[in-house]
């Protein structure tokens, strides 16, 4: 009740802001340009609306971070929305790299604009979340400033690293758990971490909560990810019968995979002779289950959890912004299948 | 000799620091990410060496700038090199979006590594860009790291415009050369410009200065450009018989197409008829000028470096780096066909 009531307030203002930074390509002679932009944000074209947009996240815990430091989030908006702009330059680009067809069930950039156009479409979505995260330095002091400069940038080098792992690891053969979670530290946890580690510079949280914050982050991003793995294998959608979108059809490495690799059993075997046909999705996903997979992962997950629970138990987060970061985690982190 | 003389002591610091920061990729695990970048940026693989590093233009211009204004030009190396990986941003991406296969005489990147890490190595530069440019507050006042930062973040907004039209024109028949001077001025002058605008920011200029060296910047960036144009016509390797280097058989609309187009003669009616063969290329470079362009496109070159030299003199550059600011704009703008 706490976060709904909360995102009430911060995600118009989210929306308002990421409007009003695209719309700096809002000239005549490039509104086509402008339309890639809007279109991939959700706000135009076919299917455009609230589950186009995805569900603001990142910006949503920067400022729900910065809220539980005690501080007024209204002047972290730009930070916050520089944040989803770095997240969506990531989803156009990766739209690519995977060459995946649909983003939220719509056309991805590529599919509709080609892929010169979708890159330099990203690249601009890049472009953009520098010169929103330049304008918190009417309302914060200088330092503070730099500081969350640094820790954005430094982020966005993780996630291109994670980024450069995921694409090599797709030509690997003996990837090791460890690989794994080097993968998704950049790839998935380094932006989210971000982005709590700046809600709480931006807070003015003392070094310590700061850290306790990005911890939080980090650990978030981490159980989310190996949660998406678990749903990607044994999810509703994985499994109803004809469903194509098992991570095992797909050949996706992911964490699951990874064990079942690693025990050399009746999974592995299969794996190594080629594809996965949709067919075979449940059959496996019980093999895998039967060799030790399931619980592993769901370890994992409850692991992963404890840990970003215990990181933001100890920033001592406060009022209802604090209540609602918890609140936050639960939904993000709720057991799905 | 000026010119010579302060490349003989920039040139290596520029070197040194765009080294130091690719290195930040150099970590175990990540050795192939970090070769992709020392390959683009010259340093390592086959052909590497001087040829194959470009001559860092772009920073050098920030730097005589900044010494220009009388200031010392070491605290600026930072920003001066993350401009020059912003240039290298946009080359690796643009080989991809222009499926180029060579770029000085070697392999590109995607190429050599495929379209997706191509992509992802594109964006790496970019963002070691942002932290280089992050450097800069161990030596500058906050208010100018901020300014310098602007300016760059939206050199390279009218960047991405302009590569959006140079993309976007591909399609378009009806081009008219208002619309080429507005491309050109987004993908070839913004970051020229900012490269002269910053190095003068750091250098503690006055606005009016400011304005002078940025203005400077921009008609250089525009007289490279046209130059270009003219040069990939009527340039010697455009007009060796069997090249296939011309602008003409590469269907590029550039100012001497554009011009030609307009004419409506019989250059025009052969351009749209369809793809230009190599051995037409001299027949045709001479119809053009028969029809004009050549002395158009020479004229539009003179124009635009007269407006770069009047700024350069607006600008009252000082000393031998003033000087060399001269050397390099004649170096750049020298008659080479």
């Amino acid at each position: 009740m706490t976060l709904n009531s909360l995102m009430g307030s911060m995600l118009p203002a989210i929306e308002t802001e990421l409007l009003r930074t695209v719309s700096l390509l809002d000239d005549p002679g490039t509104q086509l340009f402008h339309e890639m932009l809007t279109y991939h944000m959700g706000w135009s074209g076919i299917g455009a609306g609230p589950d186009a947009t995805g569900k603001r996240i990142r910006p949503l815990l920067a400022l729900l971070t910065c809220a539980a430091c005690d501080a007024d989030w209204q002047p972290a908006v730009s930070a916050a929305i520089s944040l989803e702009l770095i997240h969506n330059f990531s989803l156009v680009h990766d739209d690519i790299q995977d060459r995946s067809d649909l983003r939220r069930g719509r056309l991805t950039v590529w599919k509709k604009w080609g892929m010169p156009q979708a890159i330099n479409a990203g690249d601009a979505l890049f472009i953009l979340s520098h010169l929103a995260l330049n304008e918190i330095d009417k309302d914060f002091p200088h330092q503070i400033v730099q500081q969350a400069c640094k820790v954005v940038n430094k982020a966005c080098l993780a996630l291109s690293t994670g980024q450069f792992l995921d694409i090599s690891y797709e030509q690997m053969a003996d990837l090791t758990s460890e690989d794994y979670w080097r993968m998704i530290s950049g790839k998935t946890a380094a932006l989210l971490s971000a982005c709590t580690q700046v809600g709480a510079i931006l807070g003015g949280a003392d070094g310590a909560a700061q850290e306790s914050y990005r911890s939080f982050g980090h650990y978030l991003g981490l159980a989310f990810q190996v949660q998406d793995d678990y749903l990607g294998i044994w999810g509703d959608s994985a499994l109803t019968g004809k469903s194509t979108e098992s991570d095992l059809v797909a050949g996706k490495k992911s964490l699951p995979v990874l064990y079942g690799l690693s025990k050399n059993g009746q999974f592995a075997k299969r794996w190594t002779e080629g594809h996965i046909h949709a067919e075979e999705a449940g059959p496996l996903s019980e093999l895998l289950s039967v060799e030790g997979a399931k619980l592993y992962t769901q370890n994992a997950v409850d692991q992963m959890t404890d840990l970003a629970l215990q990181s933001l138990r100890a920033a001592e987060p406060l009022g209802d912004a604090g209540e609602a970061l918890f609140e936050l985690a639960n939904m993000l982190l709720i057991r799905q299948a």
